[in-house]
This record gives structure tokens, sequence and C-alpha cells, in this order.
């Protein structure tokens, strides 16, 4: 094998993902390959929907991993629903959430956004007062922004958006698999999420899915969706019905790993993984404090599988992070965009968030400052 | 493990791709997940883009492999290249083609095509003519027409376009790694090709590669790339240069997956590789001759890789395939478009390009009819 695969060393993954991958995961990947039309794959392609379906809380039947990262699945939401001149309104406290508005703006909708503090959630009061003075087509938010380790009221604002025609787009690529995300319950239209955090396989594969609603938008549509490879219009053809339809020969292994990957969170029960980032968040939190350090988002308004601390005075970011790579075989996040510099991300993503890395990292931390 | 991954059977994959996988690239893909910024998978990085550049024939320092399958691949040439208005001449006799068309009219192109017959290649007279009717500001074609088993001139058209301003947009996704591919002599400005093919990874990577020339056009472009994900302008800041700088989370281990199997090609030793393809194509058509039946496409437009017989009189299409995957374990291609049900597709692509692939299929294939 080539030298620089064989001498590749495990590294605990505690940054913004991807996340730690559990043996199982690993084992799936490099199971003999399928044909992407074989009969026997198509079952795996099965299981995968109904588990994403448990996991998104919903009973959308455009329920689906896109065959790219996570931001391929943001561009699948936004290509498929706008149409030239829409009105989008973009609620933005991350990098993340930034993107959405330059996504959107690319593909030829009018993009509004209001700004909140980083580090703060959305604030529904304003975003009512936004959506008084407007129609709009879409809103899109962030639930679990990567870059501040915020918690946005997804709840909130889809109460808000209660009885109109806006589609409410939602980004759940860290939180899904981490805390509960409730896409029927709370009205949303197009969501997206990603392989490669709390799910705990690697990345390469953007879980989506579509409310009839957004289907009914996507099937009216004046033109074709200005992007073929993410055409949900042609790619459900290909995930569903009795006669599948080739669209593009789908990543058959990464998918073999997702299967993997989302029966683990099944078999040890959806509750009892999110109370396990919650348990793992505090004693996280409980042990930086200890070390006479702040954490950047106030209590109510934590991620637990994302978390923000601030770097304390005196401490070299880039050296602490060289540091706790070489020495520990630890990876953290820095900050992005305004926070960089400022904070360290600490990720507790699905298979990384156990008791015994969060003691590894503090003890490691603790002889690094 | 899910019951459904741990029963998955291997199958010699003698299809359109996914090709057969040599072992070393899956336990490449099973090799511990790296961070996306870690320098240890930045290396790997650097180590693809050289094995790439050697393969593609070329010194662009834009040669990388996208994270997405093939159709990203194309999606990529053209999204970052197409500006409205552009016109754009696609040279047509298979699926891939007609594919190119419907992504390039989806980006505001301005669309012509000339169409030549399924099973027989590209004219280059036809060619020039049309060229000398209109001025293109790109012009697409593909190498090796997956659904036709048909090898295009892809050096002659090169030569039509010496001196013009029309950019050459080629597909190489069958091609690469089973054939040479030129793409500095032959004067391509954008290349792109699978991971599944001859390069024998699982699907889900398309390695691409830009001219200067090409990148000058995507620096000058008047709006934004309407696509996010595949915008080249930001993915080579996180490709190239001694600060990397985020764009998308890159599919990390399937990335190890193509590090290996580029690396096992260079091992061989590219010139045997192409030859191994040649010698098992040979024997392949003697075989089928000797069965007494047919290959669509004459002698010296056949691709070695990718082999179209004609299915006989007698024969039942779906019942023979059904037969060879269930009793034999052998994944053929079924026909595309106006060739369906009319022949089968044979596979010889990559680590599948063996002599004992080869005699079990004829053997099972006899048996069968």
């Amino acid at each position: 094998m080539h030298k620089l695969l064989e001498n590749i060393d495990e590294i605990l993954l505690m940054g913004p993902g991807p996340s730690c991958i559990a043996p199982s995961v690993y084992s799936a990947l490099s199971k003999p390959t399928l044909g992407h039309m074989d009969s026997d794959f198509i079952n795996i392609m099965d299981a995968i929907k109904e588990n994403l379906r448990i996991l998104f809380q919903t009973e959308n039947r455009l329920t689906v991993p896109m065959s790219g990262t996570g931001s391929a699945g943001m561009e699948t939401c936004f290509v498929n629903l706008i149409e030239t001149g829409d009105n989008v309104l973009i609620l933005v406290n991350g990098v993340f959430a930034q993107r959405m508005a330059d996504v959107a703006s690319r593909l030829g909708a009018n993009v509004d956004t209001i700004e909140f503090e980083w580090g703060t959630p959305v604030l529904a009061d304003q975003v009512k007062d936004k959506l008084n003075e407007k129609d709009y087509q879409i809103l899109g938010m962030i639930h679990a922004e990567t870059s501040t380790g915020v918690c946005n009221p997804a709840e909130q604002i889809s109460q808000l958006l209660a009885g109109s025609d806006t589609l409410y787009i939602l980004d759940t690529v860290t939180s899904l698999g981490g805390i509960p995300v409730k896409i029927d319950e709370w009205g949303v239209d197009a969501v997206y999420s990603g392989s490669q955090k709390c799910l705990s396989c690697p990345p390469g594969l953007s879980p989506v899915s579509f409310s009839e609603r957004a289907i009914q938008k996507l099937q009216n549509r004046k033109n074709k969706v200005p992007n073929w490879y993410l055409d949900l219009s042609m790619i459900i053809n290909y995930w569903e019905g009795k006669k599948r339809a080739y669209h593009h020969t789908a990543p058959v292994n990464m998918l073999y790993g997702l299967c993997e990957a989302l029966d683990l969170i099944m078999k040890e029960g959806m509750d009892h993984v999110f109370e396990r980032h919650r348990k793992n968040h505090e004693a996280l939190v409980k042990g930086i404090e200890g070390l006479g350090l702040n954490m950047l988002v106030r209590p109510d308004a934590r991620l637990p599988m994302l978390n923000a601390i601030t770097i304390p005075d005196g401490a070299d970011d880039e050296s602490v992070r060289t540091t706790l790579r070489k020495e520990y075989k630890i990876e953290i996040g820095a900050g992005l965009g305004p926070l960089a510099g400022k904070v360290w991300r600490i990720g507790l993503m699905g298979h990384t968030a156990r008791e015994e890395n969060v003691e590894k990292f503090l003890n490691a931390l603790g002889k690094t400052l």
C-alpha cells in the first residue's frame, strides 16, 4: 500500500467534523462493491431511506442521501427550490448561514439577511418583523451553527411560518443524530445534513428530505433545475419505485458506511444517543470551567456536539492545537471568520461523544496550557 | 453489522462500472479518518494530484478530484466555464453526450448538437463544417462513450480546434486509466473522469483538470459560478498553496481509496495497464465471436474497456443478465436508450481486465445462451 496510507495515525477527532468512526462502519466501507443497479444494493438503499426517515422524524417519501458532502446538500435544497427572482430570507449568525446566502444569490434569488451576533442564537421577534414587511418564497436557517456552537430555535421559527406559503429550509448538518430533529412537527420543507458529524460516517454523503409542498414547487418549476447532478426530480426515480432508473453512479461503498452508521444509532436507540451527547457535553463544560476557561455561548443556547471555548489570554491558538495534534493525537477545530483566533471548537459528535474521550481531551488540554 | 451488509456477495463486475476493486484499495478505504485540514491528509491530497497529472498526461496545476461522481465532474466543467448565452457545440453519439447537452442547456448556453449514429464514432469532417459556420465558446465530446463502446477521435477534434478560441471539454470517464489520455498534447481545456471505471476505485470521486486558458475564463467571469459546491475558483484554494483554505469537508476515506488506486496503476506502469486492457479486450472479442456473437462497433473504433455485444436472436436480454448475476455472480450491463434490449455491455475496466475474468465470463455466457 502507498506509504502515506499505511502510516495513517488513529487521531481522536474532536474538531467540527469529521468525527470518530465506529469499527463496524470502517468494515462496512470495505465490503465488496456491488453494481449501483444491483437488487441487493437497492435493498441497502431502502434500509438507508427508512432509517433516515426515523432520524429526521419524518414521513417524507423524498428522503435520500445526496452523492456529495453537506455543502452539496445545501446546494440541493436551494437549487431545486429557487426560481430566478424568488425572495429568500436567510437568518445569519455564523459561517454556514453566510454560505446559504451566497448559494442562494448565485442561483438568482433576491436574498435578504438578518444578522445576529455570532455566538448568540437567532431571535424570533426580529424574524417576525421581517416576515411582516415582505413576502418570502423561502426562509433558510442553520439549526446547529458549527462555526459558533449555537443552537438556533428551529421550532420557534416554524411557528412564525405556520399558515404561510414560505418554504422552510433547515440545515441540520451538525444537529442530526446529536439532538432531536423533528422535520414533520416543525413543518420543515427541505432539510439536509452531513454524514461526517453526529452520524459518524466518513464525509461524502448528505442526507436530504423534502416535504410534499417542496416536491410540488419542484414539479411546477417554470425551468429545469439548473443543476443536472443534484436534480431531485430525476434522482427520486433512482431511489424510489419498483423499477429504478439510472441517474448517476451512486457512491456504493460510502452508502454501505452510512447504512451501518445509521443502524448503530437505531440499535443504541435515538434517545440514548441524544442523552449520551448531552451527558458528555456537560462533563466537558464542567472540565473546561474547572480549567478556568469559558464557553463562548450562554448555557441555554449551547449545542452538545459543538463546544466553542474562548481562548484564554496568553494561550497561543495555533501552538495549542498543534501540540494537541502532534503530542496527544487529538484534533480540535480553530475559530472561523470573526472568531478566528478567539475560540477553539471542540466536537463531541457521534462516536466521539464518549466519556473516555472527554477525559483524554481535558487531560491533554490541561497539560498543554 | 447490518445483516444486508454482512451478506454482500463478491460479484465479478463486468458492467459499465463500477469495476472490480483491488484488495489494497478496499483496505485503504477503511484506514482511520483524518481531519480534512490535517497536514498528513494534505500530503495524501498532494500525492493524488501528482498521480492524476501523470495519468492525464498534463502539467495543469488545477488537477483535482471533485467530491462527487463522474456526472459531478461533467457539471463542474460546464458550470465553471459557461456564461449565459455562450454558444456550445456537443458531438452526440450516445447517452453521455446527450447528458452534456442537457447539462449545458440548463446553464443558459445556446446548445447545438451534431448527431452521429450510436455505435459509430464522431466524424471530424462534419464537425469542421459546423465550426466554420458559427463561433463556439465551448465544444464538448465524450472520449469513450460508455453507452456504445465507441472511442471518439479526441486527437482529430483537437486539430480542428487548434488556434481557435473554442474551449475543448473532453469526457474521459471511461477512458482514463484504460487507454492513453493526452490532455496537454490534445489541447484539452477541461477534462473529467470517474473513480469507478478504469481507476478501479469505488464510485464517488471525479478527477478534473483545467488548462490555464480555462482558468482564465473562470477568473474573468462576469458572474460568480452559479454553483457554490463545484466552484473551482474556491476549491483550488483547498487543494493548492502552502496555507490551505477550507471549502467543503473533503470525502477523506474515498480519497484514500483513490490514492491507492492511482498508486497501483503507477506501480504496474501506465503502458502495461493499457496493454493489459488491450490484450483482454482481444481475448474477449475472440471468445465472443467464437460463440457466434457479434460486436456492435467496427474494430477500429472499439474501446478495450467497454464492449457492446449485439444480443443474438432468440436470447432474452433480461433473463441472460439475471442468470449471469444469480448463478455465476457476474454483472454485465444492459443497453441504454435506442440500444436497450439490443446490446449487452461488457466492461473490462481496471482490476476487472484480467485473463481469468474473461475466461470466467465467456464460460458462463456460453452455458447461459
